[in-house]
């Protein structure tokens, strides 16, 4: 009986809902569950308030994933943010600044001038039918509207489009990514998703079967992989990347920890690769990508690589590379967008049918993060009436990216007990705090990490938000925090002056046993 | 010694790279690994194509998942379009008509002018400065956009928004949702999300521990909810709505079906209702909300409602209710905005918490999304300049709707051996076939359900898609087809006289023996 009624369980499991069987037809005697159920028609009312759902009966798997770039310092900053503006003086600085996300526009970066043309155009393509909008928008951009209305069955931009993003999109992307990386692209590999997150997700969905499903991550690392892989129950397999090299990702690390992994009987599945890395910035050389992607195809693994070519000699048959790209990085940083693609190659395809079939579930990724997608793969050329200012507006973000980077980077390492690694390639630095023993055993008196005790500590000062290096992992026993390089380059000296006159007086705090 | 690499996994599993544990990092023997491999490095290089990820390999949890609405039936209808494309005269018809997802601008319906002026503004603020923006844009679109950009933290339309949302949006929305349902709504209860798929997905993770617990779904059911369950390796309770009662849900029929499930030692821990139906169009009464709410009350069950309100006069304390919405719905159907958002009520706050956290690891929903879900909260209103456009607009279409809905509902009872029930509040029309044995034999013969033999011979003779009722669930040994109402109004004489001449070819050739 107990064994019919599991495999009736299974069945419905199994979807047999959707078939022709009679089991889940049968009432069983209404009165034979109650006794089974806490929640009886006969139970107090007060029973009723919030049993059905607690911390302790949801998804473990989500208990256990953890978000350290939105997490109890952020809230806590946030919460600083109000008691400023109720209070203001209430605290010894007047703004927040919020160096815990890579979110240029939100600290005043403006948005490349012909992409929000062309996004608003295909908004309200009414626009283009009238002569005032020449006056308004640069003749370019109005052809380039044309241009992807065009690609959009009915110029319908408010339809759902195919589920792996409209194809005329994906084909202006893969022209795109060959132009970039020399090497052919195709737009039938291409799925278009809501920023790179998603594809994230979805990749981790399709590999991880079990806890026994371990997937290769750099440490220091993004928390979206940590937490993507937790949040569908596969085994994270730390490799370090090596700060004393620049952060440099060593092939012999990559051997011994999956060296561990196997022996713990973990199935490795994939490597993940970061690069630009992130939160350490460093740029993988072609020689190492190179020797990454020999070591993928000898072990028998799948590539998940941020922003990742193909250029470096190996075709799509010769090991399953999977490249995301978002719209949310790069020198635009158009985050709130949403935009971003995968790149699948090296999948069989019955297995890419299966992505596919994933990606319909969610019908399709938002039109305009498509557009721009493709904007940003395919910006204004020589000769286009927007190139000289858009090239202007590049130059003067990245010019002024890579000033702030190294005023930041100098400044770290002008404090005592602080070393820091150049950001390369990405809006990131990693400091690592070298700290007195008096400042760890006041974290441990505070139950939290060094390094969260001296960011906490940092925000309180300063209003300056990093994140500890405790939520991206890092060597055990080393400490770091991640800080953008992203606040406007008007504030910068301010924010090192209250930065240099913080960590003094920690240092001093904690070194000196006459203070405390 | 098994047992303590088990453990070691297990402390790789819970995320102790994040800790100071040392076991990640000591290396194993590189040797010991590789008679465990497949992939050692002395296999042949053939073995190194594919053998990484197959279908076999995959989670399996993706493999079950299952999604009719962009199925094979679609993958065929995309082939014949192109065949049209490249050999016009290959068919029996000229183009192909999509009436099988619920996407109204991709068959030609407008979008509301207001709605794109607005997001069009945000796009590109710097129009508002402009003089000849007044001649372009209507003057509460200028308003609006003003009132909305003042919203954002420093304007940043393509900035990260916080995790749930933009705040003042969701001030905004949860004002929409008060003044519709005269029931006060709060902005920190509502979640924006790029469409009603991730909200339901975050719900179906928090809630689903193993295929031990259990969720009610209708049958027939939107497969996105049959999807999601089965991604998250959940158990699909079906309860069967009444066709013979206009899609009618019984209580009765409910509470069986929660019996039977208990009886299997299935955990049921929420109710997914679906008002107005999908496929079946029906809307609930009051009433029957009533009850549903007392049940989902009574059982302690989780009430997971696709668009249905809390004005039937219990609080959030009641019981744990989360309805979703999406743009996509409605009048205005802007499916490819992406734009929606869950209301969270009667979830304890550290239960949100965890909903906080997921919603966080993908930072925001895209930000022309939410501005759009809080104008369709919030159209214009009497005195602003927009407002008879407005309403001229929104009444065109839903009169439109009514009259296709009527049309293609009286086709099809017009046709031998189907019934048809209204479509009360949807875009859907699910009419049952009662097909003829040898028809059924037929389908059999080709190894497919007899509704999916139907449909794909319709979209063969007449290039109209349709989805079989088999993909939507339905009562053991009954068969249907989904159409949604959607096609230009002008087209619509033309579907009915294919359908009917299709159909009556059909009954011919299976209901006379002489012919085959």
């Amino acid at each position: 009986m107990r064994r019919l009624a599991m495999d009736r369980a299974k069945r419905l499991l199994f979807g047999s809902f959707l078939s022709s069987s009679q089991s889940s037809l049968t009432p069983g005697p209404a009165s034979s569950c109650f006794p089974f159920s806490p929640f009886s028609s006969e139970a107090p009312m007060s029973l009723y308030k919030f049993p059905p759902v607690t911390v302790e009966t949801i998804n473990p798997k989500v208990k256990r994933c953890e978000y350290a770039v939105r997490g109890e310092i952020v809230s806590h900053a946030q919460r600083l943010q109000q008691e400023l503006q109720t209070k203001p003086g209430s605290h010894p600085f007047d703004e927040i600044l919020y160096c815990n996300i890579g979110n240029p526009q939100a600290l005043g970066q403006q948005p490349i001038t012909f992409f929000r043309e062309v996004l608003a155009l295909c908004d309200y393509p009414a626009l283009l039918d009238r002569d005032e909008t020449h006056a308004l928008f640069s003749s370019d951009a109005i052809a380039r509207a044309w241009e992807i209305l065009d690609l959009i069955p009915d110029r319908a931009t408010g339809a759902y489009s195919h589920s792996q993003g409209i194809k005329g999109l994906r084909e202006a992307i893969a022209v795109g990514i060959a132009e970039r990386d020399g090497f052919p692209a195709n737009a039938d590999d291409i799925f278009l998703t809501d920023g790179a997150s998603p594809a994230v997700h979805m990749m981790m969905q399709l590999l991880i079967r079990s806890e026994k499903d371990g997937i290769l991550c750099p440490i220091p690392q993004y928390p979206l992989y940590s937490a993507s892989i937790a949040l569908h129950g596969g085994c994270l397999v730390p490799y370090y990347l090596d700060e004393g090299k620049g952060w440099g990702l060593e092939i012999f690390e990559l051997k011994q920890q999956l060296a561990v992994a196997r022996t713990q009987s973990i199935t490795v599945r994939a490597l993940v690769v970061i690069n630009p890395g992130n939160p350490t910035g460093q740029v993988l050389s072609e020689e190492n990508q190179k020797e990454i992607v020999e070591f993928c195809r000898k072990e028998g693994l799948v590539l998940l690589a941020d922003e990742i070519s193909r250029s470096m000699g190996y075709g799509g048959d010769d090991l399953p590379l999977i490249s995301f790209q978002s719209v949310s990085k790069g020198y635009y940083g158009e985050c709130g967008k949403r935009g971003g693609y995968m790149e699948v190659t090296g999948l069989s395809s019955d297995v890419k049918e299966q992505i596919y079939k994933v990606a319909s579930v969610n019908l399709c990724s938002n039109i305009s993060g498509q557009i721009l997608s493709s904007l940003v793969m395919n910006p204004p050329k020589v000769g286009d009436e927007s190139y000289e200012s858009y090239m202007a507006e590049k130059d003067e973000i990245l010019s002024s990216l890579a000033r702030r980077a190294k005023a930041l980077e100098d400044a770290f390492n002008s404090l005592e007990g602080v070393t820091c690694n150049k950001a390369e390639g990405a809006m990131y630095l990693f400091p690592r705090l070298h700290l007195p023993q008096k400042a760890i055993k006041a974290a441990e008196a505070a139950k939290t990490a060094p390094d969260a005790y001296y960011a906490r500590r940092l925000l309180d000062a300063t209003g300056i938000v990093v994140v500890p290096g405790s939520g991206f992992g890092q060597v055990p026993g080393t400490w770091h925090i991640r800080s953008t390089i992203l606040p406007p380059e008007d504030k910068i000296p301010a924010i090192i002056s209250r930065l240099k006159a913080f960590h003094e007086a920690f240092m001093d705090e904690f070194r000196d046993q006459g203070v405390a």
